[in-house]
This record gives structure tokens, C-alpha cells and sequence, in this order.
């Protein structure tokens, strides 16, 4: 499967009073790779848009290992898992020197066309003819 | 199960290109609602801090049934699941005004001695007493 | 003058490791403020953008006086200080139950037509009209 | 005087309705330089808070000149202005590519001492005195 990876380090603004990155700043870090993916199947926000659809997240859960601290360099990558009928992308943060597994996670996106607001069950032929070359 | 609720209006900042809540703002939303139900179980933060414990999040999940929008006034619920080993908190999201279901979701927290940094697989004793006199 | 306040509880996530509410967190306060005095003023984000105008923030200042903690209740209040030319708001942020001054500050807001993207160097004379009918 | 340049990539949670990047979030941007510019101090959090003081923004300006779009590539660049009684820190963001100024501002801490929590109004002298060696 297709796969994407970005670096990142962890800043001040990240942390909350326990001195670890507050549960909910991951979300941002998961979009950083999930946008490195997107690029790779030249599927990004702007392409998205051009095509008529939106793609919201629907789902998405995240299961802390271990916790990120100030200065950390870490490495997120996502992976596409499934495209037919949803974009589900799995995602791993580790540390970047040791390889250490801090976090993991996935997204679930559905495509909504943009001028009607329904709801796809099934991914757009283009897309699925896209990645089908792509995978 | 205790349950707390807090109100909320969705601001500009929470908003994104596609002029909804972006998913990751929702963790906030969860968070209001959750210190409102630690307030009722008398264990938000300063009282963690000062038993010697910290509760990490080690699992969120959410999922997105409609999109938030400018100024909409939305209640956010919090509702104690399970306290024995971990805290199970369930949320709830919902327009206040029409009752439409929004958003849901849940945290999972464990138990951290502050000073060991060592996790425990059961919640602490007086935390249990406290749960109990309680619910 | 005109001006709105608005009553805001610390939250967790607005803090940083130093246990007080990380700098940039305070510029969330000062438009949840904002936000209520436009609503005064019937000129919040919805209608201008139906008036066909932007007005991003060209210019911000925000000085701290004391620092804000967990749980501590907020009152921010923002006031109309110019509209001929541009929109310059004050803020004033205290504490709800001591009335302590805790941090200041002001923005500048300037007109964008949003068709042609061009700057106004005058406030659009409905705006004008509007607000010396109010004030 | 020292300076420190720091690259980043303008992602979608940046951004607002308007399709640029909210006011408030350009203070990451800013924060990503200064502690570039600190750890060239070799003075960035942990060393601070080894030496005993804190130190607070206090006073923050921010001038909006061009918006930041999504994907747009930014470099920020913090250059040090003060340091004997305060540390005044100048920022400048410019379009990676094209080299155009996009926004400009300056924050200011001052030294607190850790333990008594009392504000200093001339930096300690030990820190006057590795600057010294540095500029």
C-alpha cells in the first residue's frame, strides 16, 4: 500500500502542564502526514476541491503508547488502507532516533459531492480508477 | 452513570476552509465537557495532582455524524462508564437548540503514579471508595 | 463607546508546562469578545461577508499583565475604538470574581473588497452610516 | 546580532473560512523561530529552566502584511534586538520562493525568578554575560 512519511519536532506549544504533548494536538500531526499521502496520490485539499468532492473525516481514533515531549523529533507516517468506498488511513508516530512506537491511530474520510452535500457509499469511478493504477 | 453537561458556541477559530468545525477542534469540545464531570466526581486536575496521580488519555475516538457551523450553540455531554480499572467517559454532542445529534465519542484514561511513573492496571483504592459512594 | 464582554472558564488545553495559559492562546479570548461586540454592531462574520467585504486583522497587540490559570474565570471585554477609516478594537481581559487587569491589547481590522481583493483606505459608507447610527 | 531561520509548510488546520491562515496561529510560527533562536543561545526552555528564571512573553506585536495560503512554504526568521534588560525578539515571515515579506512582528519577555516568582527588571547576570560572548 501507498505510504507517506514527515518529520516533525516537537514544540513548546504542543505541551500541556504534565510537560507531554496534549492528547489532542496529535490530530495536527496526523494531518501533516495524511497531507504527505494525499500529495503522493496527487490527491491533496486543492485536487480535491477541482474534483467536486470534500472528503470530512468521519471517524477517527488515536491510542497513545507513550508520551511526546519537548524537543522530540518524531516521524509520523500514514498509510492508505482502504479507497473504495471510504479513504481509511492508519497512522504511527515514533521517535525518529530510536524508532521508539509513541502513538497510532486512523482516519476515516467519505467523499460528499460539493454541490449536491450527499453523502458517497461508494468512492467516485475517477478515484477508484486513480488508485487502482496508483496501488 | 454521572453526567455532566457544558454549552458551547462554535467561534471562527474553530472553523476551516470547508467552513465547518475542523475534526480536530472537536477534542476540545470533549475536554470542556469532561472537566464539568470531574468537577462533579470532585477529581479534575488539581485534585489528581494532589493524590499523587495523573490520568492520561490513552485511547479517543470520534465520530462525526454532522458538521458544526459559525455561532452554532451545541451541548457537549460527558458520561462516566467505567471507573474500576480505567475512566470510560462517553460524549456526546448535540445542537442545542434542536437536539440533532452531532458528534460522539469516548476517552480512555488510566492511572499514572506521579512519582513512579508506573501505570496502573486497576484505579486506585480511595478513587474506587469515592466512585462508589457516588454513583 | 460600544463594547461586549464575554465570560470564559480556563481550560486545561489552554495552558502550557509553566501551569498559565500559553501567549497565543489569548488571541481565541480576545475574538470570542470580538465576536460579541460585532454581534452588537449586526456586523459579524455572516454579514460581512454578505456586505461583500473581509476585514482581516492587519495588526495585533497583546500585552500580559498577570497570567491566568486553570479553572480561573475570565471576563474579556472589547471595545469600538475606531470605524472611520479601519476597525480598531481594545480588549481588556480581568478576572470575573476580583476585577484584576490581567492582559490588554487591541487589533486593526481593514476592509477588503471581496471581489477585486482590493483594500479600503475608508471604511465603506454603509459601515460608516451604520455605526454612527449606533454609537 | 544573532539570528536563527526556521521552514515550514502552511497546512489546511492553519487556515480559516477565508482560506488563510487564522491571525492567531502565526504565534507558532513565531514560537518555532524563537526557540531556533534560543537553542543557538544555547538558552531554550530546559536550560532556562535549569538556570532558575522564567520568561514570560509580556508584550507581543504582530503586523499582518500578505495572507499565507494552504501549501504555501514560509520562512520565519527571528533576530535577537535586546537582551540586557529584556529579551526583545524580532520576527520576519517571508514566501520561502519568492522572498516576499508576508508578515513582520516582536515579542518581549522578562525574567522571572522561579522560586519567588519575582520579576527582574535587568536580566540576570549570567545570562548578560553569555550573550555577550555571543554577539
Amino acid at each position: 500500500m501507498i505510504s507517506a512519511s514527515v518529520h516533525e519536532t516537537v514544540q513548546f506549544y504542543h505541551l500541556d502542564p504534565m510537560n507531554v504533548v496534549w492528547h489532542g494536538n496529535y490530530v495536527q500531526f496526523f494531518e501533516n502526514a495524511r497531507c504527505a499521502l494525499l500529495d503522493k496520490m496527487d490527491y491533496n485539499y486543492p485536487q480535491m476541491d477541482a474534483s467536486g468532492y470534500v472528503w470530512p473525516v468521519v471517524d477517527m481514533r488515536i491510542k497513545y503508547v507513550r508520551p511526546c515531549r519537548f524537543a522530540q523529533e518524531i516521524t509520523i507516517t500514514a498509510t492508505l488502507l482502504e479507497y473504495e468506498n471510504r479513504l481509511k488511513i492508519n497512522y504511527l508516530i515514533s521517535d525518529t532516533k530510536t524508532g521508539e512506537k509513541l502513538t497510532k491511530g486512523f482516519t476515516i474520510q467519505v467523499a460528499v459531492e460539493k454541490n449536491s452535500g450527499e453523502m458517497l457509499y461508494r468512492s467516485p469511478d475517477f478515484f477508484i480508477a486513480r488508485m487502482e493504477a496508483l496501488v
